[in-house]
């Protein structure tokens, strides 16, 4: 498929700036892009590649003003990066194929109600009293417990497993592998050392807009429910243990662990492998390291915690410093001890 | 469903302090419930909330004494934690919808037998020579392989992928995404630079009363078995590798990861993010931190384990402490360097 | 199956010392082995169990020198790992049920094309304009997406899921949960707080003689693909994220985690739980330990290294022997204070 560059200002509502003539097939990042490609240029740190891309057309910000001489043709926006996603977009909606209708064999259980225009893939299973809504697509090998409910425009990729009584807001993407709802981690200890299973009887709420990749887990809550909330982002094989409550446009990368009852607010952005305690509370606009360990409540808004066990970001870094120096400070102690012994024994 | 207080407190083998005739008809925690719900009171640190609650009524212990006024009525038990989850189990057997027969399609092997009253659900798939117990429940999309053999009351959520030759006992439950008998991770390294796949050719054998989250995986031996001992509980998302072996009522938080030939004793707590090197041993009643790192093996009973790479508690603590104060320490060194300095000048 | 040591040595090209008559009928370790199995010895730390094994023979290296009585057979062979493996290699093929043909229900989707004796399990589902390559084996619930292509010898378990636009090598192995081609991490901020989701029009591409482990991720990439290169070895539970290209024969332990855009080299060794940063670049032959976290790229061949943030070998191991003496450290300091006190009021 193949676009001219005005076309594509027109779309963004920039303005051209050289051969508004030349045309476009494919997207590329700008150090790689060929000459039948479009790319964008937003951190200012790659600005260097746009004076020799071989680019057909770079979008890029009203205010950038070239060092060099630039060969390209530039279509000036107000925000190069999201521009550049919306064209993705449009070419994604153009180009992918819309799954619609129903494959069989696929199964569908008692008194389940499905909005307009489902996609139900084959081998997918629905099971009773399920309310589903418009424009939803459900892919092959998608399991759908009892009592579920999900809103419209809502994407579930093939293989994910929602149990009974989740309820799913409008506009959210599941990748495959993902599960909703298991039995949230709670066993009573025995008197002989054994564990009693405790039942878990909540549920699984997730709101509006919510991403989740792939082969990521959200346990349901023991009674009530594990909240997530709208515009929250997850990436793939976190664990959300039940009882947990994550706020909006919250941000967690792979492999995060948050441990029951913990409640994150909004706007946090939570590292690859980080770890949270169980109980504990983040403040909104809280920012957790890679790979940290947060072992208790921080509630002060925009807190930045670093390491494992976890402590604020500028205790955190004059330690780390002088962890990497320790060899030095021992040899300094060295000298400390041999000139004192000296000086004592004068 | 409503009980009234009575009810519960004759199936608990209770005593009632306060209003008898009172219904509920939910569950909530001591400082969320409403005047439905009926909570419990077993962590003395949450005993505030009791006083407040407006729970209808509360499950407490024998030796409880209220320092303050209680309005809601009183349940008195022996455990309240293990007689709340009494009640939720009966709560739960009464009111979830208990799945049997088969659904259809589904898949059955040549020579396989099953035991009386097995749900098999819509898309589940058991190959060939395989021996499933009673009342074991298949949900849509399991995957057992050939040769597997299934004790009585196991439950198998959706999804769950079973490998040959698996050997699963009675009273385990499975959440969705679980792989069991996967092939364990072993190369040969060649000259060139590549790796050669070794076959592997063992099994997995699991023990009964296990429980195990969603998408935990689970390695089959290379050559022999891979063994999950009685009542172990496996939370989601954890790797155990080829010819481990978990002790008896071990618990493993998510994350975790337990590399090959390691052999885990018995009522082990590991926490979440920890990862055990191969071919260690850890004693029975072991204590793993969350994310730390064992490196070798600890023969001694109890012992406690923190950090990465990790040490014993006391001497991690020690250790610590002293960490976060290092920009101290390095000031105290820099007034030592000079005040010696003055000293040799005089 | 039995086999006599004398067919075992003609197979492995094998030197036999000791009774040529004897059978064997199982594998196992050479410290467990009973009388009925074949074991291999070549660790020499392993040395002092061949002179007291219940094995029946035992594969050992031409240069092994017993320094002992050994009553057990030995077959002595250039590499006994091997030359072991390649015995289990043969007893795999001789006993495991090679599956072949259709099960029903399948779906095969429009214009795909399959090769010759392809296994499509009950269940497994293959999309629009597939084309698959001869001997691949697809198992039960495997989900394939359209445009996917396969090359020959593949063998994909039970349950994996593989998006659009994916390309498959040959003589591959992928287990059950493996996920390939999920929607790339990719947000861009907007101005009230919220994300949009960037569309992922990339793909993977995964070379020859890769081996995925259970539950294992990799994400397409933003536009053009993810890359394996052949030979990779990928553990359990691992992370892959969008535009990593991962190195020939690189191997990687379970739960590790690479961000987006990170390029790892060749015949690189990745541990357990270690994390890398965006955008980084590893040299060839680079060795991570377990739970490290990479911060940057390092681009000197066959660097080593270790710790959370990580740094390289010989420096970590000095800071952390210091980091574990710290109390002394503290003490010495404590007393240096003191006689330096008591010398300046001298």
């Amino acid at each position: 498929m193949e676009f001219s560059v005005s076309e594509v200002a027109s779309l963004l509502k920039g303005e051209i700036e050289g051969d508004a003539n030349v045309n476009v097939s494919k997207f590329g990042k700008i150090q790689d892009a060929d000459e039948l490609s479009i790319s964008f240029l937003s951190n200012p740190k790659y600005e260097n590649f746009i004076y020799a891309t071989n680019a057909a057309a770079v979008i890029v910000g009203k205010d950038f003003t070239p060092s060099k001489k630039v060969r390209t043709t530039l279509i000036r926006v107000d925000d190069p990066y999201l521009c550049f996603s919306v064209l993705l977009d449009e070419y994604h909606r153009l180009t992918s194929f819309q799954k619609e209708g129903t494959e069989n064999p696929s199964f569908l259980g008692k008194e389940s109600v499905l909005g307009k225009n489902v996609y139900r893939g084959a081998f997918s299973y629905i099971g009773d009293n399920v309310r589903i809504g418009d424009n939803v697509k459900i892919y092959p090998h998608v399991y759908i417990g009892d009592d579920v409910e999900i809103g419209n425009q809502t994407i579930i990729r093939s293989g994910v497993k929602i149990y009974e009584n989740t309820k799913i807001g409008n506009h959210c993407v599941f990748h495959s592998g993902v599960v909703i709802g298991s039995d949230g981690f709670g066993f009573a200890p025995m008197d002989d050392g054994s564990y009693k299973t405790i039942p878990q009887i909540g549920n699984v709420v997730i709101e509006d807009h919510v991403d989740i990749g792939a082969n990521t887990v959200i346990d349901c809550a023991t009674f009530d429910s594990t909240i997530i909330r709208k515009g929250v982002k997850l990436d793939n094989l976190i664990q959300i243990a039940h009882n947990v409550e994550i706020g909006e446009n919250t941000v967690i990368a792979a492999l995060a662990g948050i441990s029951g009852s913990s409640k994150i607010g909004r706007n946090c952005i939570i590292g690859g492998q980080a770890g949270i305690t169980g109980h504990a509370e983040l403040a909104d606009e809280s920012k957790i390291a890679a790979q940290a360990g947060i072992t208790k409540s921080y509630k002060k808004k925009g807190t930045v915690l670093l390491g494992s066990p976890a402590f604020e970001r500028d205790k955190y870094a004059k330690s780390f410093i002088i962890y990497k120096k320790l060899p030095d400070l021992m040899h300094r102690i060295n000298e400390l001890e041999k000139k004192v012994l000296s000086l004592s024994e004068k």
